[in-house]
C-alpha cells in the first residue's frame, strides 16, 4: 500500500509499505476512505515528538471501511463502516472503566501515528477494535464524523466539559484554531449567555464568529483582560480555555478567570509556565489539563445523527488521498490558505 | 475593653480600646470565651499583609457568648453561644448563593482581624451575623468547636472536598502544621486507603501520625516522589494537597499526582510557581485552589455533636486571654514548643 | 387597596383591602406593576388546598416596584423594581443554605398568596425581602421577567436539572400546559437531542412545537411507549418530566424512561401512585421530586439580560391589574380561549 | 463435573454433568474454589424467576482459579486467581461505557446462575471474562474476597451510593439481612453520623450492630418513623435503604426520609408498591433503584487490600462444595440458624 511515512524532523514521504496485518486477536484492519492531518503531525514533523521514530506512518484520524478483524473482535465486522478514534482504548483496564481512556494503562491511549502506523495510509491496523472503532450511523457521509475521531471530543471534554460550561456563562477561548474552533461549536450545546474569542490573528476571529463566537478580541491590539472583565462586571469569565500551547496564553487564561472560575488547558504544551499562586491561591480557581479521552464520541455521533451537531464546515480544502504532500503544504501554510481542516478521500 | 492589637510589623500590643458597637443592622456583639492564634496572624506580623493596618485587632477565630444584636438580626439572639467564623458571608449575593462564601461580594469574605477588628479581644462586631455565626450545639465545650472557624472547615473544603478524597483513594499532604493535620483528620471521613505525610520535620511527621497519617515522608532525607510510586504501582497519588504555602512544595505536588489525579492547593502564597505544563497537559490532572468558604461548617458541628470528629487535641497549649502576649510567643516558636494550636480563654 | 381575596372555595373577590405594612425587619412591601394567575390559584378556588383560608389575597408571582424596606433590608432600596419569587427564602437555614429554598425551615417556602397575602394585589409585603426579591436588570420589560417569578425556574429546575438532561437525550415531557412548556424551552439549554411532548390536546401539542417540541404525541390515539421505543432502539427516553400531576401520567413516565434514566415529577399531585417496583427495581432508574427553589433564578435572569431566554410568548392574554375577575374566566377556561400565561398590568 | 442443578420449583440436585467449554473467544473457563448461596437463589428455588429453566446450574459468586480462555481473552490468563462476578459485562456498549453494566446490551448483565450455568459447581464458564472476572491480589484469601462478587458492590453501589451518604448524615437501612448488612458495612466508608438499623427480628438488629449500626428500631415493637423524627429534629433521614423488597418496606422508607433527602432501593421487588405523591411531590426527595453494576469492584478489592474492609464476618457457615445441598439447607432456616452467609470450599 502507499503511506504518509516520517522519516525525522522534516522529512516525510507518500510512498509504497506493506500492508498492515493482524498482530493481536483484538487488532481489525481498516481501509481509510477519508482522513485528514492534524496539527500535532506538523508538531511531530518539526521534531518536537521525539517518541515518533524514522519509518512511523502518520495520522491518527480516519473514517474508512472494516477488512479483517482478529478473533476476539466482536462487535465489529468485516465491512463496518467505521470512526478511527485517535485513542485506542482496551476497555479493560482501571482507567479505561473510569472514562479516562488518554491514560489506558494497557498499551492503549494516543498511539496512532505515533507509536504504531497510522492513518494517513491506504489501510491502518487498529488495536482494541471494538472499543477504539464506532460504527458510522446509518446516512452520514464521512465528513461529517471525520473530526469526532480527534478536534470535536478534544474541545467538548478537555475544553467544555472539563471547564464545565452551565447556561448563561461568559467562556472566552483562547486561540482559535482548528481545536478552539472546536470547543466553540460544542460549548453551545451548554447554553452559555457570551463565547469569546481571543486570538491575534484578524481573519481567525472572524471565522470564530461564524462557528459561534459572540465577541472577539485581537489580543495584539486589545487588551483581553480589560475587555473580558468590561462585560462581566469586572469579575472575569466564568470558564477560560486555553487552545494555543504556550506559557504566554496560559498565563493569560488565569487572568482572564472570575473567583470561582475555570481554566480548562487543551494546548499541547513544550514549555512550563507560570502560575502566580500569589494572587491565585485566594481566588477558588481550577485548572483541568488532558488529553482528549472519547468517552463523549458516542454522544457526539448521535449529536450528529439528530442533526444537533454539523462540524462539515470545519474542511476548508478537499484532495485524494495520494494528493497529501500537496495537502501538507496547504494545511502548514494556513497563514495565507487559511486552512482550518483538510480533508483527504480514497 | 482589651485587645491584641497589630501595630506594624512585629509590632502588638495587648491593650485598652472602646468596646465595639452595632454598625450596621445585621452586626451583633460577641463577648469573647475562648480564641486562637493562627499562622496567618503571624503572616501578618511580618508584614506580609499590607491590607492589615496599625490599629486593627486581630484574629479571626473564637467561641463566644451574643451580647448584642442589630435590628436585622433574626436568627441570633442575645445569651446564644456562638462559633465565630472567620469567615463573614453576606448570605445574598451571587457568591454566598453558590456556596462560595469566601468571594462575597458585599464587603464579607475574611475581614475579621483583617480590614474590620477580629477576635483576639474581649469582644467584636461580627457583621452579617445571621449567616456568620454558629450557634453552638447544647453539651459541646468550647474546644470542641473552636477549631471549626477556620482550620477545620479549611483542611475539609480546601483539601479534601476541593481533593474529591473517595474511599480507597492514596492521600498525599504535603506540610503537617495545624492545617495539613485538619487535612488529615478530615479526609479520615471519606475512607481513604492510605493517608501520607510528607514533611521535613520529623516530629511534626509523628504527630500526623498520630492524628491519623498512615505513612510519613521526612523529604528532607527521602525522595517522596519515589516512596509514593513504590506504593502505587508508578502512578502516583490521587490526592495530593499543599499545605506549606512555597513554590517548591506546590510543585513536588504536581509530581506526586498519578495521571487522572488532583492537586489541592490550601497553602498561602506569596511567591509565582512554575507549573511544569510540558509533561502536566497530557496528565488529565486536576489543581484547585481556594480560601475556605464555610459551607461545610453546619456539617462538621454534627459531626462534633454525633461524637465523629474530636478536633481537641489539636489544642497543645492553654492560656488565659490576658496571656496573649506570651501565647503569642509560644505559638511563633513551634519548633521548639511543640505547639500546633493555642487556646486563649476569658 | 384593591386585591384578589379568595372567601372558600369558588369564591374569590376583586375588593378594598388595608395596605400591607412591614412586620418584620426584612420585610419590603412591593407595589405591584405586573402579575399574573398561575394554575395553583385554580386549585386554590377548587378548594384542593386548604391551607389557604378565608380572606387570604391570592397570588405569587409579579414584576413590581419597591416602596418601603424593614430596618434589617440592606441590598433591595425603595425605587427598585424588582422580580417577585413565588419562594420566600430565609438564606440563613441549612436548607436555604444548600439550595432547597422551598424547604426553607425558618418560615419561608412558597407562602405568598398561600399562607401570606400575595400579589394578586395593587401592594404586597414580602418577607426576607433581600433573599426572595430580584433586582431586573436594566432595559428589560416586565413581562420577559415575569415568568421567573414561578414555571421558569420550576421547569429548569424540577424538571431539566432535576432530570440530568444532557446534549443528545431523547426528552419527552408528559403535559404541555405552561410548566410543561418552561421546561421544554428551558430543556433547550442542555443540547438535548430530540424533545417529545405528549398531551392529549392536539392544539396544545402544535403549541409545544412552538416552542421547541420536535416530535409530538397525543396519547388519546397514539400509544406513547410505543412511538418512543420506535425512536430510541427499544430502550426509552433519557429523560422524562411529569407536567400533569395525575396518577396515570406519572405512571406513564415510568414506562417511557430508559434503563438508567430518570423521571422528573413537576406534576402537583393530589392522590398516590403506583410504582411498578416489580418491573422497575432492576432498571436503574431515578425518580425526583420537589417544588421550585429559585437557585436558579439569578441564572435565568442572566439568560434573558443576555438575549438567550425569551419567555415573552408564554402571554397569551393581557389584562389591567383590576380586570382580573375576567382574567381568571379567560385563564380557567384555557380549552376554549387557548390561554397560556395571563398577564395583568397596573 | 458435579454441579447444584435447577429443576423446576423446589427441585435441586447435586449432580453430574459434562464440564464447561469455551464457547466464545472472549470467554474463559473457571475451576471453583470458593463459592457462596445467595437470597435470590432462594427466590430461584420459590419459582419466582421463571427465566431460570430446568437444567440450570445456580450461582452467581465464587472465587476460582481460570484453567483456560478463549483466544479473544488478553489480561486474564490460566492460573490466575480470580473474583467471578455476578455481573457479566462486555465492556464495549453504551451501558458499559457509562458504568451501567448491569444494562448490558450484548447479552450481559446477570447472566450468571441465571441465563447460563453459574457458579455453584466444579467449572463455570465466565463470559467476557477481561471485564468479568478480577484478579485477587497477592495475600488475601478467598472469603475476603467471596462477598465482592454480589452482595458488597450491591450494598455500596445501589445503597450508599445511589443514596449519596456523605459525612454526619443520618442513613436507615430497612432490613438487616445479607445485603442490608453489607450496605451497612461500606456506608462507614463515608463517615456518616448515624447508621439506624430497621428490621422486625431482633437478633438481625443484634447482629447489625456488630456490622457498625449504632441504633436499631424493630419495627414490630416501636414506631420507626417516629424514633427517626426523635433523633433528627422532626426532619426524617438524609438517606434511607430498602433492603427487604416488600411494598410495606417500601412505603417505610418514603416515610422515613426528609425533605431534600434520598431512598436508595436495593431490595428485589414482585409487587408494585404505592408511592404517595400527594405528599412526596412538594418533598424534594430522590428514589434510585438498580441492580450492581460492578463499577466499585476494583474500589472495593483495594480498599480489602489496604486493609480498610474486612468482609470475613459475614461468614456464618462453612462447607465443603459437595456438602452444597446440607449447606442450602442451613442458608434457607436462617431464622434458625442465623447463618448470613454459608461458604463453601472445594
Amino acid at each position: 500500500m502507499q503511506a504518509l511515512v516520517y522519516h525525522g524532523p522534516g522529512e516525510k514521504e507518500w510512498e509504497s509499505k506493506s500492508d498492515p496485518t493482524i498482530e493481536q486477536p483484538t487488532d481489525a484492519i481498516v481501509e481509510i476512505d477519508t482522513t485528514t492531518i492534524c496539527g500535532t503531525d506538523l508538531h511531530i514533523l518539526k521534531g518536537d515528538v521525539p517518541t515518533v521514530t524514522d519509518g512511523r506512518t502518520l495520522g491518527h484520524e480516519a473514517v474508512g471501511t472494516v477488512v479483517e478483524t482478529g478473533s476476539g473482535v466482536e462487535d465489529i465486522q468485516q465491512g463496518d463502516k467505521v470512526l478511527v478514534s485517535c485513542i485506542s482504548a482496551c476497555g479493560r483496564c482501571k482507567y479505561c472503566r473510569r472514562g479516562l481512556q488518554s491514560q489506558c494503562l494497557s498499551g492503549g491511549g494516543w498511539i496512532l501515528g505515533h507509536l504504531v502506523d497510522g492513518t494517513q495510509a491506504e489501510y491502518v491496523r487498529t488495536p482494541f477494535a471494538d472499543t477504539s472503532l464506532y460504527k458510522v450511523p446509518e446516512g452520514l457521509s464521512d465528513e461529517q464524523v471525520l473530526f469526532l475521531a480527534d478536534i470535536l471530543p478534544t474541545g467538548f471534554e478537555i475544553g467544555v466539559l472539563n471547564g464545565g460550561v452551565k447556561p448563561g456563562d461568559t467562556v472566552v477561548v483562547v486561540g482559535v484554531g482548528p481545536v478552539g474552533l472546536a470547543a466553540i461549536i460544542t460549548a453551545k450545546l451548554y447554553g452559555p449567555g457570551r463565547i469569546v474569542a481571543v486570538d491575534l490573528d484578524n481573519s481567525r476571529l472572524e471565522r470564530a464568529r461564524e462557528f459561534g463566537a459572540d465577541v472577539t478580541i485581537n489580543n495584539s491590539s486589545e487588551n483581553a483582560v480589560e475587555r473580558v472583565q468590561e462585560m462581566t462586571d469586572g469579575l472575569g469569565a466564568d470558564v477560560v480555555m486555553e487552545a494555543v500551547g504556550v506559557p504566554a496564553t496560559f498565563e493569560l487564561c488565569t487572568e482572564l478567570v472570575c473567583p470561582g472560575g475555570r481554566v480548562a488547558n487543551i494546548g499541547v504544551h513544550g514549555e512550563p509556565a507560570t502560575l502566580h499562586l500569589e494572587t491565585l491561591w485566594i481566588k477558588s480557581i481550577t485548572i483541568t489539563t488532558g488529553l482528549v479521552d472519547t468517552y463523549s464520541t458516542l454522544t457526539l455521533l448521535k449529536l450528529v445523527s439528530e442533526g444537533r451537531l454539523d462540524p462539515t464546515g470545519l474542511t476548508t480544502h478537499r484532495f485524494e488521498l495520494n494528493e497529501i504532500m500537496e495537502a501538507y503544504d496547504v494545511f502548514a501554510d494556513a497563514a495565507n490558505t487559511n486552512a482550518i481542516k483538510v480533508t483527504l478521500s480514497s
